[in-house]
């Protein structure tokens, strides 16, 4: 049998939460033997919830003293340079959470840091694990619906994002907290860089939850031309309330595929004729994407055992931070941005 | 251009308006020219609200003083027969509400009496000009599913039949009632007549209705072996409350084909993620069928002007009538019962 | 009863036919008495079709010996402002076929041109008549989804338009000729007038369909802000192939609804497991608002015979063509652009 | 951390496979330690493929030689009772396949046997643990669709059964096979035993696929009367060949509740508008059920480490064989019969 997989849990909010939950509860090949927080009262309680015994305030201390193979990294955006880095440095393989960075420097700095390493560098871009996106890709990529023409991409959250993630100095705002999977999407599934981008934002929730980050926004509508001359739509919308709202259609030239859906579970209850059908929606991205999740760490595990590159990594990170760049520009401009004006440093 | 039909309307309480409605609306090549009810107050409003003029408190005032081509009879079943065979000596065409008759001997006498006087006779068998049901019954013809081997036909209606309907002193309860084209429709898609039904009854509303009729049910579910080995199942709820819920579902040797759905109009909404999609549903059958309405009237307008034969009449009729006889006696009689029983008066 | 009205069909192409369908078959208080199209082999046809005996190459001779009471105009755009104000001239009643007219000029003199002869002028916009976007924009309207925060409206059509349609200077192309209910529908649903429009294209399939009409596109994206602060996306792909697609969302502060899907029938067939679920589409535009196009017609002649105003005339048209004109300036030169460059001629 | 359950798989066959591939990729709290297959072949392949050493071709020589704390028995209806026995008294814990075995009194040896041994027994009713039908189930007992007054659970399978498992000498045909299931979620459900059962069944490929066994059928409804009054009806086809489909479906004094649907996967794809929409469909039982088997086997790993009695034990499955049993009478007899009739051996 493979060896088991010995992984240190960076983070131990709600993201470090669910992937412990995936790990622990579906993945035989991956042990968690080490948990990072600053804030000792989560880390305490996730690591009680999920029997690790290693507990630390810094990965620092965690290198320094416990036993693992790999780091599993879900903090705030701005603190993955130096994490991730300072997990390659010790020759820790590293999964790494969506958004990769702060900006292509950062990402840049990652990719060779972890190169130089000779670790592993995976992405948390779970949507390719997901059963449904894996097979559509595929089906698209053999050809099914001909050349892709037009893509559109929406993730929907219903709460309000932390302070950190909505505010441009911290993070890039929702196009980077929220839509980070469509804009991995959008390139993965019309098999094509971006081109241009032109971004519509809205503020209708700012006020209610007493939010003043300067150019915050709740809604946003980026439209895209793509270096094969396709176009395509990503849309956010956060806090929208009325669930986890994810999915992806695209058109070719030979027809349409639509991936995903707003139902959850298949139960269909009627009580009241005059309401009607009542049906679950997807609550939560914990649940939307659970296989998806599942999925990439058997990936990252089956990578380390027989040494392999993960399927997304540096590259792919890099490329959606490069359009958050863009988008973001171009609602302070007012004005459709170039992705060479971001990459070439324009 | 083709003569305008002349339709005397008899009966109008809620079948009555809801013919009204179709021939009025969506007819051009009909008009109603008179209405019939004895309850004279329930005439007056619903003449009133189609504009019709000529009223009469019995079909033989109004085959005395008015003109028209034709009777719509929907009225309660035990009153089919005398109304069906006046019209018919009259000269008049007879379209004719589902249950045909009370039992084997009135629709005998209907058939007759209408193949005598050279008129026409159409059931109102409205599923079958209904374009799903129709295009479905072609395509099942065609073979696309293979050989019919199991068929399932529900409905469900929302509201507690009146007391006639639920008597069998006056009718022959709910699945004559609510069945009627349960019974058509499962002999019609299967392409087969009955061999043998038999029936479960439940009582679970009853009581709380104030209901005193012997031998009632509001929940029924009769198994069917056909004549060509296939099996079916015919399922009736009155009241169920939900709504009107009307769906085929038939496997053949070659795949499934589904019929109908729950939902109601397109329009999904969700404001609570606690509570999930709504989707409005068939609330009633005059919503759910409307199509198959407007098409039998355009059918029976057809089958007048060009003196053809309607395509579902008497024999149709007859044979719902003897499933419905066969269902009843089986519970009664807590036995499978033979349609031969029925049919060669056994 | 009310009086029968009577109709000159002016256009006798797919949508006369539609159109003389709808009227024909659904609608009983009207009749067409006269047809009008320059081509007389398709006038022969179509009339021939729908029984109409009176047939004219102009509506001017149409209008010299035909007795009517409205024209429904279903001519190519370029030729609207013209044949609109003949009718109106002649004191009849104009139905007028989306798009309105070329430009805001042309959209202006037939306002003002029905205004003056006192006839009633509505629009095309049949949407606003089936049943599901109608009662859609009555929930809205009653706040079930709060304050409207972004819509998006798609209309993909599955063949390649007349050269006339796709050509800037006899039409405005696909944004007015497949997309002008989608800026009439986003504006009605919104609740609000249209602020600025970016719009992205791409042209797949003209070089095999041998287009060379300058600046044609077969994919267009509109990126939307409107007054009201929201945003949202008009999607048009023509030819699709693949079925005739007319959908849309809206996500309000309380939530999300959508109007319509791309199901035709509900009859759901599988006879291949490796194949799975085969389900018919909404095929034709004729098939996918039947309903509307029967609701418009009831709507003009109940306007007609109570002399009430139509609920969708002249300005609702004149919108439509400033937010067309707008998204085609867009592209050309590759900006956003302001509605008030275009009300206000800037 | 809890210790590792070990597993001695015994059978190596389809179903063998399947909860090798459950336990060894996503429960990390077991481990498959032995697995036991009389067919050399096959034992061989499905160990190799899991990368399990320890191989016998009986269970006795696994109880010899091998180290475990549990069976999980997926061999033929018939070798169940003797199988369960074996390992019981050995002190190992028995997951044991549905049926759970040939008649009433092989089901009380196997209860008997395992609580005097002081060991667990589960049954492999996975329904239980799919988190659809376990919600669904929860919400019913909750009162959310009132009193349960029918139910309609169907299973079809895609292929032809092996011959031992349509023999009525050596199973209990398809009711106990395919439809196994579907006695336990009636019960569970309606919260409320049966009273009898009356059974159709047809023959439509038996021929062509040159089966001899007799009384054999590949479709069946049973038509049951419960205890509570109220009524349900079991659907079986085997082999379907369209897919792997399981639904149920139940309506109570408040409303409808429908479970689970034919759909798979969440993939829409339209490539040729006269052909419609496809969608995956449920292909195989393996994939419909695949969160219940890996939930069942949580399950089972669970009550062994906190020596907790499973949800589901001996004598759900004890009813289930009794269903099967009235079923087969029924249709052997043509007629009613009643539960008591197996259960007091009348």
């Amino acid at each position: 049998m493979a060896m088991t997989v010995k992984i240190c849990m960076v983070g131990a909010g709600r993201v470090g939460k669910n992937h412990s939950d995936a790990i622990m509860g579906y993945v035989p090949g991956a042990q968690i033997t080490a948990m990072v927080d600053p804030a000792d009262a989560v880390l305490q309680a996730t690591a009680d919830e999920y029997g690790i015994e290693a507990r630390f305030n810094s990965l620092e201390q965690a290198l320094d003293r416990a036993d693992f193979d790999a780091v599993v990294i879900t903090t705030p955006t701005f603190t993955h340079r130096e994490l991730a880095l300072q997990a390659a440095a010790a020759g820790k393989h590293v999964f790494l959470e969506k958004p990769m960075a702060m900006n292509l420097e950062e990402c840049d700095a990652i990719i060779e840091g972890t190169r130089k390493a000779g670790v592993h560098l995976q992405l948390g871009f779970m949507r390719r694990f997901e059963p449904e996106f894996a097979a559509a890709a595929e089906r698209i990529a053999a050809g099914e619906i001909g050349d892709p023409m037009m893509v559109k991409s929406n993730t929907h959250g219903p709460g309000l994002p932390p302070a950190w993630a909505r505010d441009l100095r911290t993070s890039n705002g929702m196009l980077a907290e929220v839509n980070s999977h469509d804009w991995d999407c959008v390139r993965w599934l019309m098999g094509s860089d971006l081109n241009r981008v032109y971004t519509e934002i809205a503020d209708f929730k700012g006020k209610e939850n007493n939010v003043d980050t300067p150019h915050f926004y709740d809604n946003v509508l980026v439209n895209i031309r793509f270096e094969s001359g396709g176009i395509g739509i990503i849309s956010g919308i956060c806090p929208c309330g009325y669930g986890y709202d994810a999915r992806t259609e695209i058109v070719g030239t030979k027809g349409i595929m639509q991936i995903g859906e707003l139902k959850g579970q298949d139960i269909l209850v009627c009580t009241n004729r005059d309401q009607g059908l009542v049906i679950p929606i997807q609550r939560r991205w914990q649940e939307r994407f659970k296989q998806g999740y599942i999925g990439e760490f058997h990936h990252f595990v089956e990578c380390i055992q027989k040494d392999q590159t993960p399927k997304v990594g540096g590259a792919e990170g890099r490329m959606a931070v490069a359009g958050v760049l863009a988008g973001t520009r171009s609602f302070l401009e007012e004005r459709p941005v170039y992705m060479k004006e971001i990459l070439e440093g324009k």
